[in-house]
């Protein structure tokens, strides 16, 4: 009943409570949703509802504990976790506090994931009245978090080609789904669609960009503005399957072909090449940035980085930028996107999905054309 | 390019601002995306990527300022926001918290949302450099947002109603979406692909069961298990307009109708129908779950409430719960949303959207059938 075999879970722990011992950690206290299906299995659209925290406590020996409000006990029953408590939520007085309290009595240090690119699901004040009542040494997790979500199994990585693609199968149909006249959130809707028909689970993000010769912001939604000859269309797709995401791109012109446009266009199918080329086990996500930057005419990237980890999220980490020491290893799976502002207020972003590998890289998605396409 | 006018969100400011007067805060905090967008306007999926945190501070007096990474610097610019300043994220050695702490500087008392329902949607470790800095008295702000969050405007209202109106449409075509054999994730894409083409955005949330006679569950994923004549089917849908949900569910019988699942449903209509009586301004969600509890065989709720607060989230405060003191107010957009267990492993739940005004609630779906219907 869970998205992968229980032995899949089962090694998850024992490979964190492996580096737990290394950290003297007593217990893992997780709250997110990637932190929780990871080690669980436990998978629902549930936590777009704000109002019910979730925790999971790995000991560091035994199993894991979940501490959940009753109405997942019945999904948690079906995972491999047996240690789950419950309790009847909304609780304003109590919303898992003391259940927490009784399950993390005893542990001197608890690692929880307080760093980079992590968040507290649960409300503050709450956390706070755990601390207080645990009198514990809080440690920051996030480290053994991500050197374990990092790299992938091969499970995981047979969904994530999965879902890469079905976006490509859905980007093949480009030409049948956009035309001259069309609103961009018209044709938002239209790839949507697509992406359902070609078997995505759902399509939790999609941003874009269109405008006469090139886009400049690739976070907006997408207004009622009708697609134009001329215009360069970009769509940027996170769809899913089993919860896990592919995150990639595709450029388009609308009518006629933007000499521009064309050109930025291969820099960054060039820059996307370097990537491949570059990205190896032992290269560090530095180093990785430095050879995609080296292909394009504008130092620096429009979005801060040429690419970033993927997975149970849109993006993961780690950061293919300066700034990131991070060295690749094989089972990671990576985005490749450099970007650049070939003209004032333009800008165009190339992406796509790899697996890193002993040797060279392996595509997960379908490998974009070397020249703008035309549609 | 927001979604309201900008003065909305300029009332919306001013509002705050005169309740934080009377708490005597000298500024409000705030990391997550429904706040962001509820003071500001920005509305963006983008929030999908755990990678960048956005602030927003709102002083006691004057323009908010966000403090945001410069990839949404455009997209903030086209708010009615001007005193935005940004920083080139991913950066882990300074995530913004430079730019908070003289931001933040000569506050006192400092207001974040650290109650019911809410989350700290930023590193733990980065919050606590910036308490550190700081030296501010923190306080929570729970229910200064959640009284404003609660009454929806009339422009909100309209959105969500659309959207009601076209989760409508899409269960009016049931019949022809769903059918024998089909696997439950196939009857799920067909649902979510119908929404689409009815007009809805995006359909973050879609949840549901079938079963023989009834179904067990309610928050997990569609499986492919093939819908079988005889079986109870309901899909629960938060699909969204401009950022809006709608949040309700039907509930169908497949080739033909069981007794037993027949009398639940009308149990769970005369339930409806008595919180609809019911939900008045004044009256309190603990006397509508009351009211509601009264028309059911059997004591509680199979969910922990008989429904909930709705609009930028699928779920906001309040809850219709014994434990919620909160009193209904013209402006509060709600689900009503009984639910019971009719046979050992068999629940039901019916939901519909509902605002509260001075008179009776304005139905906001297209209210279910009075019978089970069969498809």
């Amino acid at each position: 009943m869970t998205d992968f075999p229980h032995s899949e879970y089962r090694q998850r722990v024992t490979k964190a409570q492996d580096r737990m011992a290394e950290c003297a950690l007593d217990a893992l206290f997780l709250c997110t949703e990637a932190e929780l299906r990871y080690f669980t299995g436990f998978r629902t659209l549930f936590w777009q509802s704000p109002t019910r925290p979730w925790f999971l406590v790995i000991p560091k020996t035994g199993d894991p504990i979940a501490v959940i409000p009753s109405i997942g006990a019945d999904l948690m029953h079906r995972t491999w976790i047996r240690d789950i408590r419950c309790w009847a939520s909304p609780a304003p007085d109590d919303e898992g506090v003391s259940l927490l309290l009784d399950a993390l009595t005893g542990c001197a240090r608890i690692g929880v994931p307080m760093g980079q690119e992590s968040s507290l699901r649960m409300p503050l004040g709450d956390f706070e009245k755990l601390r207080r009542g645990l009198n514990a040494e809080i440690v920051d997790a996030t480290p053994l978090i991500k050197s374990l979500r990092m790299i992938k199994s091969e499970a995981e990585v047979a969904k994530i080609k999965d879902i890469c693609q079905i976006g490509s199968a859905a980007f093949a149909r480009a030409g049948a789904l956009f035309r001259p006249g069309q609103p961009l959130n018209e044709a938002f809707r239209a790839f949507k669609i697509a992406l359902l028909e070609e078997g995505a689970e759902d399509v939790p993000y999609l941003v874009g960009g269109a405008g006469p010769g090139g886009y400049g912001d690739v976070i907006s939604p997408a207004d009622h503005t009708p697609l134009c000859e001329g215009d360069i269309l970009m769509l940027d797709t996170g769809a899913t399957l089993d919860g896990y995401f592919c995150d990639f791109d595709r450029n388009f012109a609308i009518g006629r072909t933007d000499e521009t446009a064309g050109a930025a266009y291969r820099n960054l199918w060039a820059a996307t090449e370097a990537g491949l080329l570059a990205a190896r086990p032992g290269v560090s996500c530095a180093n990785l940035f430095e050879a995609m930057a080296a292909e394009l005419p504008e130092a620096g990237s429009a979005v801060g980085r040429f690419g970033h980890g993927l997975g149970m999220q849109l993006t993961e980490w780690p950061s293919i930028a300066a700034n990131d020491p991070t060295v690749l290893k094989p089972g990671m799976v990576m985005t490749l996107e450099p970007s650049f502002e070939f003209a004032p207020g333009k800008m165009m972003v190339h992406e796509e999905n790899i697996l890193i590998t002993e040797g060279a890289p392996v595509l997960l998605t379908s490998r974009a054309a070397p020249e703008l396409p035309v549609i």
